[in-house]
């Protein structure tokens, strides 16, 4: 693919300053990525002097940038035009619908128009894919699962039978969708399981990452709500309940029935205890461990999490704490000196 | 699935209180799940309006519940009358018994009597997949595992090379059963790779969620003990011994060697150092840092983990610590005040 | 496979002490799990009685060892000879080159020579599998991917388009390689993603271990250098780069973009966080969160991550913390009584 500059400029709704609109563009990169004949983007007026010594061909600047060693397309917002500039040179290209002869299609199995099944998928008895599905090799969709339009199911995917997913969901490659939970009562025999008789359900425009695991619920429904993306080796427990528009960074667990209300952000390798409740926008930072209801907005930090800035202050406290030890040790000595002069004298 | 709220009282063994006998149940749910034509349950009697208010027929409640507006079936213990009662109204059922013609057998591997293998699953040489297993498309069975009886196998899950699997263990999605460990030497040229020739065992009863790894070991054998549960994403490292009935839970890992003895119960993205034994019973706190060796029947929390009440007491003085600091400071002043009112006096 | 004593002492450089070389080996073994006929090896003079007790055959150990109720074969480096004999008894045989009749491999994709593609795999338009590749059952290697000779990938791999995959490497069971990274914008209708057209470059000899993610970046690349080793469960993000000879173990997370220069050590369940550069030889302990750039040779713990012996120093401050809360409430009130006393006086 390549556009000329002055076009790249027009797609992006942006201003080329400068005559170079002839200029032919291949690809867009980072600046620490870019290579002859792409154009690089920078977000603020410091990191220019790295752009231009890149090789790129061009910058995307915001407005605050007037002049450059190199041509510039101005925009309002140099990121959200580098992620447009990105959707122009996307070199994927959509899978000739149809269903490849080494699938394994359950004849009670609906498939529809536009729909493509790759080589050695498995789509169980009553399953439904939507229109316009990708459903890579080797991916398993369960019994009586149903994918509405546009959703793409990667590789090695496995989808225990009956969970509903939405349109225009990804599921990225090795995720398990709908694992029994970890439901077990503890008998004298042993641990006696509990069976999960419930679903998973994963609402529209959800983006799950490679390796995850959303575990089906007890009875009803464990659910991620729509427009939620979740990034790598993330855990969601039986009968959890994620809102709309959510992210969660890689290396989370939300334990058993907890619920995350719409916009919360919890960053990596937190964890959320069962049965708590996270209010809507709160922010939840990395490596923080909620062992308590978080209200909505909070942002929490730490082990047990508490709000962010009593954390950075108890940080910051710890930080003394050796000297701290020294000080006191310094006043007991002194008081002992004085009490021995006060009782001498 | 339907069945009368008698008989359903009849196969709890418990006592319907009221003459309703007659009505027809559908299923069983939590209260917050629960929806028409379904029985619902209590544990204790502070969460009878919540039931009470939801849609449910009935409720199965412990005897100190005495009355209710719905009818109710008295049971000794309802969370165990839930489990049964989920298992009554299963709605999963057994594939029929046989090999999928798209699935790949070796010739030497021995299928017994009424297991199932799926579509495009693989049985590698000399395996032996005992009676009534069933093994869900796209499991990897490696040459020379031997799987017991009545096991479930789900769909990409891995199984190396020698190991063995025993008796109504369950292996969820994603899972892989003997990977090498990470055994290198630091060698002038690079790390030198140790070859892993030992095994893994995992014994009867075992269930093992999805996306776990169980290392092989370097010699000998990496062992899950019978009857213990496994949550999500955990790591168990080579030529670890878990013992039987333990229960561990999601994201938690156990490095190189290290022993849990029986009914050791450890939480939600905790962490075992290698090299370091766990006795019996044992209890581990969610997030936990295994440092030292954990005495049989201990309760241990933070990290480096510690008794858990010392790590209580440890986190209730930090939260105090900002403002000790603030009594230190104060005391150093009164008593350099001090000290000058003593050297004027 | 069964050689002799003497042979075996040949093999590992090491003397025989004792005229037992006729004895015949038929395996080697840690003291802790050895049986008949094997041969064990102790790395320190006191764990001597324990394989002296064990059932070994005879013992490899250091010189500084002279005798033992066992014959004894001395060796410089007894682990790393206890790692070639490993090797001499390594009982994993080479698949037979060959691709499977039931593996999807695209017209366009080059097989060479002597690599083997197992039943069900999956090779892609235009991938590149080189001499002496062994691709295992149900791995899925997507269009334009190039491997090295010799490369090993396991079961259930999956190998996302355009990823570049060395020589000697490894991948265990369920890994997957170029997902797209976490990347959103936030706009008003919700995460808008930004296309990941980068890829990921695996280089020579690295083995990364089971249901491990390595996500593409968004432009450019994502690499593991030349020699690295990964444990299970780790997650690399988009654009992370990991130098030469890295060792990075077990659930450890690397956020975007970040570097880690050669030789860097991390330990398991840590995590380091997004655009930090972490410097030559630097050794993170278990569990750190790195939250500032690390200089090369560092060693480093806690989280947030600062220098191990001021961690330790913390550490060892906070048990003394409840302790210190007494004293200072005990300073008070001698202050306090003192006051009142020099006043009263």
């Amino acid at each position: 693919m390549e556009i000329s500059l002055g076009q790249l400029a027009l797609q992006l709704g942006g201003r080329l300053d400068g005559d170079d609109e002839a200029l032919v563009v291949t690809g867009v990169a980072g600046y620490d990525q870019v290579v002859d004949g792409q154009v690089t983007y920078v977000r603020e007026e410091r990191h220019l002097p790295a752009a231009e010594a890149s090789p790129a061909l061009a910058i995307i600047a915001p407005s605050s940038v007037t002049r450059a060693g190199k041509p510039l397309i101005i925009v309002d917002d140099p990121r959200a035009a580098f992620a447009r500039a990105l959707q122009l040179f996307d070199w994927r290209r959509r899978p000739i619908p149809g269903v490849d002869r080494t699938a394994s299609v359950a004849q009670s199995a609906a498939i529809h128009g536009r729909a493509y099944v790759g080589p050695q998928a498995i789509i169980g008895e009553r399953a439904v894919i939507g229109d316009g599905c990708i459903i890579y090799p080797h991916a398993v969709i369960g019994d009586d699962v149903e994918i509405g339009a546009d959703t793409i199911v990667y590789a090695n995917v496995s989808i225990y039978p009956r969970c509903t997913i939405g349109s225009r969901v990804i599921l990225h490659a090795g995720t398990v969708v709908g694992a029994d939970g970890l439901g077990f009562e503890p008998t004298p025999e042993g641990w006696q399981k509990i069976p999960h008789l419930g679903t998973v359900v994963i609402e529209d425009d959800v983006e799950i990452g490679a390796n995850v695991t959303v575990d089906r619920a007890t009875t009803g429904a464990t659910v991620v709500g729509a427009g939620t993306k979740i990034d790598n080796l993330v855990h969601i427990a039986h009968n959890v309940r994620v809102g709309r528009r959510c992210m969660i960074v890689a290396q989370v667990g939300i334990a058993g029935s907890s619920v995350l209300e719409d916009g919360v952000i919890i960053a990596g390798q937190a964890g959320v205890g069962d049965h708590r409740h996270v209010g809507a926008g709160a922010q939840i930072a990395v490596r923080a461990g909620v062992t308590r209801d978080v209200p909505a907005g909070a942002k929490i930090s730490g082990y047990p999490a508490q709000s962010h800035s009593d954390q950075l202050r108890m940080e910051a406290a710890l930080r003394r704490l050796p000297e701290l030890l020294e000080t006191v040790k310094r006043l007991e000595r002194l008081l002992a000196e004085e009490g021995k002069g006060m009782s001498e004298a």
